[in-house]
């Protein structure tokens, strides 16, 4: 009796860090392959960054926002302390700032990337937010100049990820912050970030709050109204053309949108819109600001997939000026909103990728089975082996409960033909492991 | 002048976290999606588990002889210290034991899983060692009784991983431990781990010291003899039938051997070897033990897949009894080692995944080169946008440079067919992006 009074730490999962069963594994794979089979169609090529960066690193532009998880080796000896210190990155902009300055001379550009890693944010566990997630990013990174075309071909690509996903109508909303920095010259207003900031809020907290915030950030009232009117203009090509642009900049701005919405007219109408409220509190972002709204899925709030225009890439790592343009789909927080409130749209079932089980009718047949189930998995099919000559109700369950498609049985007795049944159907037909088609 | 002087972290590579460029990564993943694809094709199903476990779920085994990073909020406050303490994980055993453990109710068993991930380890940096890489592992998993059947199928798998990498012929080194276990019963050792310690060395230090050990591990020259002698057993099913059992754990181990070996017999016969030497240090495995030696690549020193038999998965998490039978690839030293020796294996080359460059004849003709570049896509064709109206020469360099194998040209006045090149013969054919074929 001794020997099983045993220790055991029962293990619970830790807040903040999802992981799924099999049968939503096997659904996230397959948006995970949808989502890289549309980059790939458009020429993006994948990278990938260690999971760390030294902390010198991540914090080159200055403090930054995130909460930031750092490493720290548990049994630390002398040698740890000439190292640099390290944490785990937060975002995959950082990574490729550094990735594109330490690898410039091996890159081509321009660089038209993809990267689908796992963040990690260093969140107060109580916040329910999550502390490890994916996000699925795409940039385009050039050399001086980066050509506006970029601008509407990575909303494109975001666009079709999105339909493919089957979650019901998106919607882009673009913006180009130099109308809104542009009317702000002309009202000498140096300190864009509350007002952005301001702006950003609209949708949120609406006209009146904006203006109260706008006036707090020194705007008299005339300027606050002037800056919320534009900010609630929103609508097609033909209503950016419409607005009246008080000086060069502005002009820039508007010109710019109306460029990625007409190159953008082949989606279709409820895809695109230009909102000029959104305006990404960043200042990173220097001219075109995507936001992206699910019109279907009204539980997911914000922007599922976000992004823009910077001017300067990875000014802090690289003596050389590298403008880009960049969208980012935070993955898990999206797969974890279906999967709670729309798990009907996932089409989650399967345990596993079988197509096939392969019933073992007795122990002298499993070669034979074996052998079947090679011949078909040559021939591209994926084959599941039942584990023993149980009996033959034990096996048919097994396919059941996995939802595995088919059962092919191997001929019982000798000279007798193979079997395949449809577990959907119930139709049982005759067949060889060279010729069946599912 | 002032305006450029900017403080630059000139970056650089950390210490044993790898990264590739992306014409390496092209390769990495095509290896990758050709792991899946075999796994995937014998039915077993994907997780993935959080990169992290709490540092109790870790070392509920005991101290673990692997470092191990733990994680630390860069900015702690008071809520930090409530929390459990959280770690990488350092393998992805331990977090399958405790996902067994924890969703045991919701899995179907005999649970078959994959696992490709990366793992962590907080090597000293002057080892050289990597200290984050992928592992790919599969696992088998049942409740009480795990069929000997999944001990020959993991390892047929795990060959037919290594066989399509193309690396050269691959060789499974399989024994089961308790054909020496059952030996060292008959001498009444209990302390079995020194002595499978010294006979894991003998391919590397030889017979001298190992007896050595093995005398120092307190048997007499008789029994270090007779432990060195079944050491040095290898051969086929034939050759382990020959040796002579002693009690009922050595018959039963070498039945086990057998077993596997006949089960294993579809695979080249360069492909498997029963090598009782082979008995890996760990006191983890129980049964049989494998061990995988690459044949044509000797700068690849020791096991690429190594793995085994264990009775316990999740003892100290659950009050199960959870045999199973596993193996692991340790994917990112291989990728190295044929990356720095062997590279010509690998087919390097492409900087991108797109097979047609489409060229933008001018400006007026961008829209119909998008649409062109649409209705291949639709096609399944993975299509390259150039990205301004530049000389033809340029468009075509541009090509060369990143090896897209074709290019294509939109009519450059309206009314002439589309033109194709091909990039390696130089042939141009007329064609429509309907009907064309590669």
């Amino acid at each position: 009796m001794s020997e099983n009074i045993k220790r055991i730490y029962k293990p619970k999962a830790i807040s903040g860090f999802p992981e799924w069963l099999p049968e939503e594994r096997l659904v996230e794979q397959k948006w995970f392959d949808h989502i890289r089979r549309v980059f790939e169609s458009y020429g993006f090529c994948s990278i990938e960054t260690p999971s760390v960066e030294e902390i010198d690193v991540l914090l080159a532009k200055g403090e930054v926002d995130k909460e930031i998880y750092a490493l720290e080796r548990l049994h630390k000896d002398e040698h740890d302390k000439g190292e640099s210190r390290l944490a785990l990155h937060f975002d995959q902009t950082v990574p490729l700032a550094r990735y594109v300055a330490q690898h410039f001379n091996e890159l081509t550009f321009p660089f038209k990337r993809y990267q689908m890693q796992r963040v990690w944010r260093g969140e107060r566990p109580q916040m329910g937010r999550m502390r490890e997630f994916y996000q699925c990013d795409i940039d385009v990174i050039h050399v001086d100049n980066l050509p506006i075309s970029f601008d509407a071909e990575v909303a494109a690509i975001m666009y079709e990820v999105l339909e493919g996903l089957n979650i019901g109508r998106a919607q882009l909303r673009i913006n180009n912050r130099k109308i809104l920095t542009g009317l702000l010259e002309t009202m000498n207003i140096r300190d864009i970030t509350p007002v952005t900031r301001a702006v950003d809020k609209l949708e949120k907290i609406g006209d009146f709050l904006v203006i109260a915030e706008l006036r707090q950030a020194g705007l008299n009232e005339a300027q606050s109204q002037k800056v919320l009117n534009l900010a609630q203009q929103k609508g097609t090509a033909a209503d950016i053309k419409r607005i009246s642009c008080e000086n060069a900049t502005m002009t820039q701005g508007a010109e710019e949108l109306v460029y990625v919405l007409d190159h953008l007219a082949h989606l279709p109408a409820h895809g695109v819109i230009a909102d000029l409220s959104i305006v990404r509190g960043l200042d990173y972002y220097t001219g075109t600001v995507y936001e992206t709204k699910l019109l279907d899925v009204p539980e997911f709030t914000g922007s599922v997939c976000s992004g823009g225009r910077y001017d300067d890439l990875a000014g802090s790592y690289i003596n050389k000026h590298l403008p880009g343009v960049g969208i980012s789909l935070g993955f898990s927080r999206l797969f974890d909103v279906i999967r709670q409130t729309r798990p009907e749209l996932m089409g989650i079932g399967p345990k596993g990728p079988a197509e096939i089980l392969m019933v073992i009718p007795d122990e002298n047949k499993r070669a034979l089975a074996s052998e079947t189930a090679r011949t078909l998995r040559r021939r591209g099919f994926k084959v599941e082996m039942y584990h023993a000559a149980q009996k033959i109700k034990k096996q048919l369950e097994y396919a059941s409960k996995k939802l595995i498609p088919f059962v092919w049985f191997p001929p019982f007795e000798d000279g007798k033909p193979h079997e395949v049944k449809n577990m959907s159907t119930g139709e049982q037909i005759t067949s060889t492991p060279e010729t069946w088609k599912a």
